[in-house]
């Protein structure tokens, strides 16, 4: 086989998700005395269409861990190429996350962009704990359907969007 | 808000997904017998650096959930533009997926595709049963790096790549 091996697994994760693409989301939920609350996730997935389930993953050293433990709800928006600086300022610096005008209050007072795609307002149903990190599993109630348009992917630290292979 | 509301769960992950791209791996194990057994996944994603930790979803009626029970480890391989026809078949009729001369024997008997991009030898940690789905969480132990090529995307239901935007 042509293939080089990387013996170190943190080495090994790294060097091959170079090599892997992802969806780019970002969720949203309600902190204390409705503060917004959000991040950029790209490990949001698809966990079966009935009952309607999406998970994705949290560090739980990240400042939406200890509102996560606490709300009921999240949002979660799926992101276009029209997102790219919506992405970068979910995944920078927590308080400027929500100083904008570009968002305002949706089902069960959760935190909308209104530029995104689409949201999927979910339950929580479970956290599940994996050392640092957890998987959240939700359970969809509704969907907020914006314009089609080209996806927002991610890949080796850029944004991207997603077209026909020729 | 500009959004239109689709108030069924069902219809509303689906629609909203049409609006989330993924990347693309297929992951394999060894049977009973070592019999090759393997799937494409859009659902895998990493879950922390340190310890290296992957997590993938499986469906519990799916060809794949019996073998992976019992399995230890699992290969998973990151695609890209030239493993197309491989990730069609890695998700079509179970029997046909390893009847090609594109694969061997690697690291702990894991059957293991040629021509991915890169590959993560990895044991199953953990197996969390969620309604008719899995999450599948795994320690990676080691990669194996082909050449970095475009990554394989999914997106409404077609086999794209990524790329930058303008």
């Amino acid at each position: 086989m042509n293939f080089s091996i990387e013996s170190q697994p943190s080495e090994a994760l790294k060097a091959v998700f170079r090599r892997h693409a992802s969806g780019v989301s970002v969720i949203t939920m309600t902190g204390e005395n409705l503060r917004p609350v959000g991040f950029t996730a790209t490990s949001m997935t698809s966990l079966g269409s009935n009952p309607a389930l999406a998970s994705f993953n949290v560090a739980s050293g990240s400042s939406t861990w200890a509102p996560l433990n606490v709300a009921t709800h999240v949002a979660i928006h799926t992101l276009g190429i029209q997102n790219t600086q919506l992405a970068q300022k979910m995944a920078a610096a927590s308080e400027l996350r929500f100083l904008d005008d570009d968002w305002e209050r949706g089902p069960r007072d959760l935190p909308i962009f209104r530029e995104a795609s689409g949201v999927l307002i979910a339950k929580i149903r479970e956290i599940h704990s994996v050392e640092a990190n957890a998987v959240v599993i939700v359970e969809i109630e509704e969907g907020l359907l914006g314009a089609e348009c080209e996806p927002l992917v991610y890949h080796q630290r850029a944004y991207k969007t997603a077209v026909e292979v020729d």
